[in-house]
């Protein structure tokens, strides 16, 4: 195994968006750590990844719970390396009438879309501001710029990151940390909308017409870019849609 | 007392902003209820307009609170009269480091100007839409639709509170309730502003430049102008700065 | 008649958007000023206003030339008063395929959506700023926010304007001049849309849903709401559309 | 020589960011054709890639004239290779009070940085869209979001070009064709800039602090990113400045 260029760390990592990242920045030389609710689901990555020769480690965290995102962070800079890189991909659509919005509803949909972002932007940030270097990536969506009929929560949510990632990036970038915010204005190729566009319309996977969702690949390449970029010229915010997307 | 067209229901109406917006409205002809932390600090306000012969209520709330929120809405609409404008004013700027903004006060920041908002914009709503017809103002700032240094906690409180009105007014124009969110994109003529400015810059307030800040009763104007509009026209998002203001 | 405010210059000033604010604003104790292609098409509302008593004039000017802006701006200057509004409101909307869009079409668009705009708008400016006081305004619209299918031309004319009331508002604020964008996202209810709507779709005038086009009067109340505000509080942009457009 | 990929048509391409796009297609594969006034200027970058084995052509090219653009493209179609690429990078910087802005010079900034856009955009896209691909990017800047005190000109015609991009990229998106605009917000590290610095501040290139201004390999490489987007997942805008710069 080469030397490692340090750590890429994603939270919110699942089998779509995360396992795309992961790939790319295990072969860009960094050593992978996906932090999920639940471990044990990234062990066919983390045994693909290894079959390859990378470095990838697996943590259960609720990166909602301040103590668990910092216990995470402390555990990767003591035992893995120094994080390099930072994705915060969570947060989960969820589309209501308003007088069906709970306020659980609401509370959650900002809870796992915003304040994580928020807790997991700010601990990557306090371990690469010595440093003196880093990049923070973070996760946003059309409901990111635009409060949708029904998404009174969920957009509220990601807007709410958006504003993060702002703030962070002015007050970070003249420290030579990079954060950037990609808005991904599509549905994204995974499992998970196959089956959803099943349930909701009864489309299979294969009648779904080609290149009309992103694949998780090239918003990985998105990601790669930003990370690849000379502090003369970074890229605060860029989108990402398929070609045949309607906007 | 002339008959009362309704209610104004002024959630987060303090000194300031909430004062003017009540006067506005009594006198034009609607019975004002303000909802704020310490309804006995709004007593002078309650005196002055009663004493001018208006209908005028104010209610201790905590508008973070689901069941105080909608027992404040069910008392006012059984015992004073329908609710036909509601204006959500709460929120309390705050600038810190990202490093320093704890996971408290990015939490309280978001549950004072972004939850309330959407507790209060549903429950109003919720009495106006089977009447068919209401309007709902937000108050925003310039950290609704700008992340600055040290903004992170406020204005990703702010962009999300926008979120909510956008996705309201989306869901909720077709069925005839208007839904306004106005940006004040100055620092607002304030007992508060004057402490701060001379707290942080020793500036008293006869020094400050007359018409650099906005006054409350102007921004009332603007909350009644929206109210005024009828359903062939109307604003959803209008901003509001000082005529010397840099933007 | 009594006593003049001073003169509304209303350039690209139709039967439409021109006649309504031409109304408002002469109720409000202002001369009014028409300017458009052909005066002679304004007669009737000269005589309309007339028979109520107000002052009002018609000129015709091409707004795309500047020797007769100019002309048109000392005219009114010197023989019948101070221009103390001036509304900025002539454009064609159109909609071609890129490749019909001819070049003569394209700079057709912009000469009379944003070059006679900025013209309007810069000899306005010049006759106000040595009195110290001023109000203009800018009609916008959907594509001047959204660079649309089919739109090319159109939006880039109009987002062009745009730019020029942003530069104009921050250079004249501080002179008491207030420049205001109004962005009309919605067809606006007027002679000329109900022929085009039975034309492309067969669609009476009787038969257009209640609202659904936004009312040439609240448009003009609009503005009037603009002009009364006082220096502390200006708006620079607001939007307006039918509480049942879809956006 | 190996096989070329196609042209990468360059129009408005002078020594700075014209010149470091050149080098990024033209290693990518890509025989590079710049078009610009004085053909002559690029002299010594064809000569530069032309001893590095790489097709490269200059024309003279006035843009602002559609004959002249559709001759160019012509040209290139028939004697060089099918345009593959394209990018508009004209536009020249103006800042005036608006009292000064000529009508000449509105135009002119209109004329080289929006009209020209349109009329190359247009071009490019007629010759793409039979092949059913390519790619087409045009170079904003801040002002293309920003109509900043004193840009009335400047930025009017940014605006417009901005546009123009939209409308071509939802109208060319389903078509295979990608359009990206990129917003530079901030100083171009050039040979132009560092005189403009030195006459304006007396300061000197080797006083510049490093990292900046944005470099013209960083930009070059931003473009580069986008065209090799597939098409599933395009960029249609990204933002691009360096780390100190205050936004």
């Amino acid at each position: 195994m080469a030397k490692s260029r340090g750590v890429a760390m994603l939270v919110g990592a699942g089998d779509a968006i995360g396992a795309a990242v992961a790939r790319r920045f295990a072969k860009g030389g960094y050593t992978v750590c996906i932090g999920r609710r639940d471990a044990a689901k990234s062990q066919a990555l983390v045994d693909e990844l290894k079959a390859e020769g990378h470095g990838i480690h697996a943590f259960s965290v609720d990166a909602r719970q301040e103590a668990e995102v910092q216990k995470l962070f402390a555990d990767v800079e003591q035992n893995i390396g120094p994080i390099e890189v930072c994705l915060f991909n969570a947060g989960s659509n969820v589309n209501k009438p308003l007088l069906d919005t709970t306020e659980k509803l609401f509370f959650k949909a900002w809870e796992l879309a915003c304040f994580a972002g928020f807790l997991v932007g700010r601990e990557a940030a306090r371990v690469m501001l010595p440093r003196g270097r880093g990049t923070i990536f973070f996760t946003g969506a059309t409901a990111s710029v635009r409060g949708g009929l029904g998404f009174a929560a969920f957009s509220s949510a990601k807007f709410g990151l958006r504003a993060v990632a702002q703030a962070m990036a002015r007050e970070l970038g003249p420290k030579n940390i990079h954060v950037t915010h990609l808005i991904i204005d599509a549905g994204v190729d995974s499992e998970a909308i196959h089956q959803r566009m099943k349930a909701a319309r009864g489309i299979e996977a294969s009648d779904i017409p080609p290149d009309s969702l992103t694949k998780t690949s090239s918003i990985a390449e998105a990601y790669w870019f930003a990370h690849q970029q000379t502090r003369d010229g970074w890229t605060h915010e860029l989108d990402l849609r398929p070609s045949v997307e309607k906007w």
